[in-house]
């Protein structure tokens, strides 16, 4: 592995995505990408007590199923690595006592799938694993318990807000096989540009976002358009917009029609989620069921897939805090 | 870097501990290692407005001393990792940005800081980075804030409990230089053994403190008197016995003499903290502040440090769920 730059890892021996894996749950199931989702939840609390269990038992069902695709134990992949966005990461870390996997939990908030893929992948490149599962994962009910108000108030959300995903996803990466490659690994810089407004993720991580994907592409030596497709996890329309605005102050080239915004695509406007789909299982389902899947069916060649995350708690906003951004970014490859 | 066994990574590309600094409250200055932290804090607000901001500012100001004594500017170094207690580790990802440095939040409870310094000289051995600021913190106003009660109740504290330190401890690790290294790392596993009692921290990490310890014994072929010192992160008093118990219905042998528990060396019986010290900050700052010193200064050659975690949140335990636990470990060695 090499460095590249200010923050780019080269994954000198790019480890393959052997297995992808999402679930989605029910409102995501009825959006554009519902037919992509390996499976859809019928019951958005999966059988168990509390939101918080289900969305541990989504992490656990995700991430088996990625294991027996690539015909792996559940005690056999050498790390699993992820996180979500409850206190403590407690979604992933109980289905991790479940797995029995040596577990790395992350917290980058929304961008946590993107940091594990960017950790994994470092691993599995430099020869400490042969075999890392990446995941993440985010639940409406848990995010609305954890952030904002019970679900019984019907509490009333602004235009800019978005809605946190019932999603997870997990990639297993392994060091020999056949499959899609990540060749390379940006890390990101917290950046804070003062916006204060939870209600307005996307103008928070924007220039999270705009700070990683440049740096990614000096750092590589390459212009937007090496790239089939750049894709951003939950900026939303409003937050995409404000990307495209950062670029070209900068005056970097950044088509168009190349830009796909994971939490922008999740679901219809008629599906009333205002500003686009959001959580740390947004990005990790949209890429594992509808991304992978396109570069794999020939769609695409090199994608360059980042995740953002909004580091602000319940405590930090009624504190009056900033709201902190951070980007994190993987070149995802299909050789042929 | 290559893999030992299981789960220990080997840093065939050790690297060097260029720098170490330890930040300490009050009532930890007045502990048996008082004199060894590089600083005490006289207020524990840090002049802040609030304890989540003042968390931050030691954190800050932590690694601050520690680039400065590598000789470092804040955006110098290539990568910071850590995290701490507060919901979404606000503390640390706050105290980035004004670092403006790459950022890897990880989240392991107290085993963080030792979950760092796995990740972060896997990536030096790696090639990947060239220095890695690691670093974790707690401090005793904002865990009560977040796990338990307002301070003003003054509610009673079962014998069993712990006390979050006010603490944080930053390791600067280089690829090249002169100082201890690190030589391996082992990953751990979420273990729960049902323990459901959140005043019982001990209890519920043992079982992960010697699930990694006796695999890294097992994956490096050595046993436990092949190190000088074994450092268990916050045991406390009544976790370190039950790991020696452990221990000795395994058959491993443990030189008990040879086994220091860092909560439970933080505090003298009289300051009345029950079970002992905890919080992530508890092993950071005792292992540079005190453990790090020590081998510096020819006590030790090689230690075994571990830190070990209690992967519940005020959600979970509310929902009656036991505690799942999970310990990292790295081997330091002195090079003459």
């Amino acid at each position: 592995m090499s460095r590249l730059g200010a923050q780019t890892l080269r994954y000198d021996r790019p480890p393959v995505i052997a297995a992808h894996r999402s679930i989605a749950g029910g409102k995501e199931g009825e959006g554009p990408l519902g037919k992509w989702f390996d499976a859809i939840l019928e019951d958005d609390l999966l059988g168990q007590k509390s939101w918080e269990l289900a969305e541990s038992e989504m992490v656990r069902r995700c991430a088996r199923d990625a294991l027996d695709d690539a015909g792996l134990s559940p005690g056999g992949v050498d790390a699993l690595l992820g996180g979500d966005l409850n206190n403590h990461i407690i979604a992933t870390s109980f289905a991790a006592r479940k797995l029995r996997a040596p577990f790395l939990g992350l917290y980058g908030a929304c961008s946590t799938f993107v940091e594990a893929l960017v950790l994994g992948a470092a691993l599995i490149s430099a020869g400490g694993l042969d075999s890392a599962l990446c995941c993440a994962s985010s639940h409406f009910c848990t995010a609305e318990r954890q952030f904002r108000f019970p679900l019984e108030l019907g509490t009333q959300r602004p235009p800019q807000a978005s809605w946190t995903a019932t999603a997870c996803g997990c990639a297993l990466l392994r060091a020999e096989g056949r499959g899609l490659r990540i060749t390379s690994g940006t890390l990101g810089r917290v950046i804070d540009m003062n916006i204060s407004d939870a209600n307005h993720m996307g103008a928070a991580m924007a220039p999270a976002v705009f700070d990683t994907l440049s740096a990614h592409l000096a750092d590589t030596r390459q212009e937007a358009a090496d790239y089939d497709l750049i894709v951003t996890g939950d900026l939303g329309w409003i937050g995409r917009n404000l990307l495209l605005e950062l670029f070209r102050k900068a005056g970097i080239d950044v088509p168009e029609d190349r830009l796909v915004d994971c939490g922008a695509s999740l679901y219809r406007q008629e599906q009333d989620v205002h500003a686009g789909g959001s959580g740390c299982g947004c990005v990790a389902a949209v890429s594992c069921g509808w991304i992978m899947k396109r570069i794999e069916r020939g769609e695409f060649r090199r994608v360059l897939l980042s995740g953002s995350g909004a580091m602000l708690s319940p405590t930090s906003s009624q504190q009056g805090q900033s709201i902190p951004g951070i980007s994190y970014a993987v070149c995802i490859e299909r050789g042929d």
